[in-house]
């Protein structure tokens, strides 16, 4: 098999803040007050473009979260900015760059995120993604007229229904409705646009929406759950899926399962990318990785530390011995996944409090990639070719310099393997992924062609 | 008096789709597509902030409106970008124009909207304002899960309570909470740091914002109500205040109206700026500036006019002799206050039926300014002078032609009389509209300058 027979390695960028390590705002290189500055994520989004990711991804949590103890005011994860908007300022930044975010169906009704995702879709002629969330977090819910979360089964019904009705708005406008005849004076042919009149459960919209498709007909579907009905979810309904795998044997498991339950809910599976996050400190040597790494790693107030272990696990282990091995908890059926999956790498790993600690502070469970270009490329080609991933969405521990580590480096290095584009192929972020273009559902139309626009 | 001593002329350049003349879009020179482009919207923003106007404005509404008649099909009206999203994008392409938009307070939770506009103004660096409206349209209704809209006590009601959410958001951090200190890990002061706890009538958010205060403390509140509940809210709340005023007896009544109330309610009267709207039409002469005019009139689809008539009047007037004079209608004290200023201006103005529908379909009841440079500017200076207005919201008629004509003829002729700004002498909103920067509630001040940053 010659190297060019093998796929292209399918690349985000995902900033959070100043860096996804959290002790970034502490790195000498690092704005701390970068988080809130449209210069700063403007840098960022022409890099990445620069590079020809893509995508540039960006989360979202409406609560600022800081926890309430010892450690409050020791976190810069305090701030966010509204990631639609921000990334509709990018979209004026950038040209060929997708542009990703996280909204969630729990606070807002189909009506505002199908128009926020067509308005950013038409800004940026085609480039936009929706990533699709539901909420569980209590300061969140506080936030929004609620005091607690709903159950999990029931945000993921209310979630199907709110992006069935998303995408049918999308569809409100046939791609041929415009005329704008300007001689006749019409500007719309009335049998082409479509009114949803949608009244379900949760949801009653009537539509039409008011924006025209994009050059990518939708908006891209991103996910990120791995419970049961977030893989349920995602091989019904998601074209990129966003996961947490810390190796190569979890993440082919997660690969294999949702690229056949996409499978059997009569998907090409080749329409669902499957990019795991993955952190990474690249260097000239696997010294200077290494030194990239526990500079950071030195930076962490181990106060901070142990909360943020705290809440990810969802246990307090800070009271064991740090170098005895990680505790064999009984993990209960209605353990969260993301916590079931923290402690399984702990056991199989053999890792010790103190290990275990590192692993998750620093990288949160992702997988964690240290070492030079060739290094790095080595693990992203095995997890490719090896059935673990279609790409990597990228965890930048600290910004702007690991982002420019990856352009500089990783990309030449997966540039000479015949592993990454050297030009944009399209404009859209549908070609970019090799995703079809969606036909509106109004027009009858068996061709699906690769989106090359 | 000197003309020096006179205040400059604020200007604010409104666009509607391609323009607010409803045959826009039939003009040869304007790109009928352009609604739905960032291209077209960065020349408009641009060009406003070479012309150093104070700010560039979008409505907005949440539902296509094309009617359900003969007509539909012959308007362009019926797609909007998301306002927050577009201004954003042009926040990207922009250094000084002040950025605003409506958020309608109907469909929104409080925190939605404080964050919207928050993360706006810090993209921009203090920008942007809020333009604040209730939503009335049963259109807009049907597409949030609410059959029929409030009423109007309750709309304003719930309106009161959202803006003293929002703005009370927009303080949760003190403007020196981030100390972002690397060395002893402490990123912000827990002290100024404040959490809301709002438990109200109409909504509940627990609070803080995650988005920091701008450099000019908090977005700038916009109000466009003319009736009753609009002036009280807009003397009480508003920094700006939009107005339909045909004449300059009608604008001198309301200007002075809004004015006392405001001091009434204990504000400095000269914080809240009155802009009412302007169609114009400039030509280098008379001739070719009502040449420009009737080419427009005369793309007007009569069928389109009628439609667009009964929809701003409420009642059909079509069957009506079009060179009688217009009725004299009882107003009674339920008329919407929009409706009862056009039937005013017909009846004081003694027009006939079609002298009416051609003045309405076209401005739509605004300032109609027809001429050359110099005899606009003498209308607007007329009106400042007079006591009608602060300065001007320009209802541009066709794009991009009609902005061009305001920054390269009327804006000279306004600076050569001392009333119109050389360059911006600040970088945010506030100051460019000689507006205080309010003092967060939780810091201890007496000091309330004039926005210079």
């Amino acid at each position: 098999m010659t190297t060019s027979s093998k796929p292209d390695i399918h690349l985000g960028a995902f900033p959070l803040d100043v860096g996804h390590h959290i002790a970034a705002w502490r790195h000498p290189d690092v704005p701390a007050d970068g988080g809130s500055s449209l210069d700063f994520y403007r840098r960022l989004a022409q890099t990445a473009e620069r590079g020809k990711l893509d995508m540039i991804f960006f989360g979202d949590q409406m609560a600022a979260q800081y926890p309430d103890d010892e450690t409050v005011g020791r976190t810069s994860r305090v701030t966010r900015l509204e990631p639609t908007a921000l990334l509709s300022a990018l979209a004026a930044a950038t040209t060929r760059l997708g542009l990703v975010g996280t909204v969630s169906t729990s606070y807002f009704e189909p009506f505002h995120v199908a128009r926020k995702f067509a308005t950013l879709d038409r800004l940026s002629e085609g480039r936009s993604g929706w990533n699709v969330v539901t909420s569980f977090n209590d300061r969140e819910a506080q936030n929004f007229n609620q005091g607690e979360v709903r159950t999990h089964a029931e945000r993921y019904e209310r979630a199907h229904e709110f992006v069935d009705v998303v995408q049918a708005l999308w569809d409100s406008w046939e791609d041929d409705a415009f005329l704008r005849d300007k001689a006749s004076g019409l500007f719309f042919d009335p049998a082409k646009l479509h009114v949803l009149d949608h009244r379900g459960k949760y949801f009653s919209a009537r539509g039409p929406l008011n924006i025209p498709r994009s050059p990518q007909g939708q908006p891209v579907i991103v996910q990120a759950g791995s419970s049961e009905d977030g893989r349920g979810f995602a091989a019904e309904r998601a074209e990129v899926v966003f996961t947490a795998q810390p190796s190569l044997a979890a993440a082919r498991g997660f690969y294999a399962d949702v690229k056949a339950r996409a499978e059997r809910a009569g998907r090409d599976p080749g329409h669902v990318k499957i990019m795991p996050g993955a952190m990474t400190f690249i260097g000239a040597s696997e010294a200077e990785a290494r030194e990239k790494y526990e500079q950071l790693q030195s930076l962490i107030d181990p106060e901070v530390g142990w909360i943020v272990l705290r809440r990810h696990l969802g246990i307090d282990v800070s009271g064991l011995d740090p170098d005895a091995p990680f505790p064999d908890l009984p993990l209960t059926p209605d353990f969260p996944s993301r916590q079931k999956l923290l402690i399984e790498m702990a056991l199989s790993e053999k890792l010790t409090v103190r290990q275990f600690y590192e692993r998750v502070v620093g990288a949160r469970g992702h997988l964690l990639a240290i070492g030079t270009a060739a290094q790095v490329a080595d693990q992203f080609e095995a997890w490719v070719d090896g059935g673990g991933a279609d790409g990597f969405n990228l965890m930048l521990p600290w910004l702007p310099a690991a982002l420019d580590d990856v352009v500089d480096l990783l990309v030449p290095e997966l540039r000479r393997r015949g592993r990454f584009r050297h030009e944009y192929q399209g404009s859209t972020l549908r070609s970019h992924l090799g995703l079809p273009v969606p036909s509106n559902r109004h027009v009858q139309s068996s061709a699906q062609p690769v989106a090359q626009a």
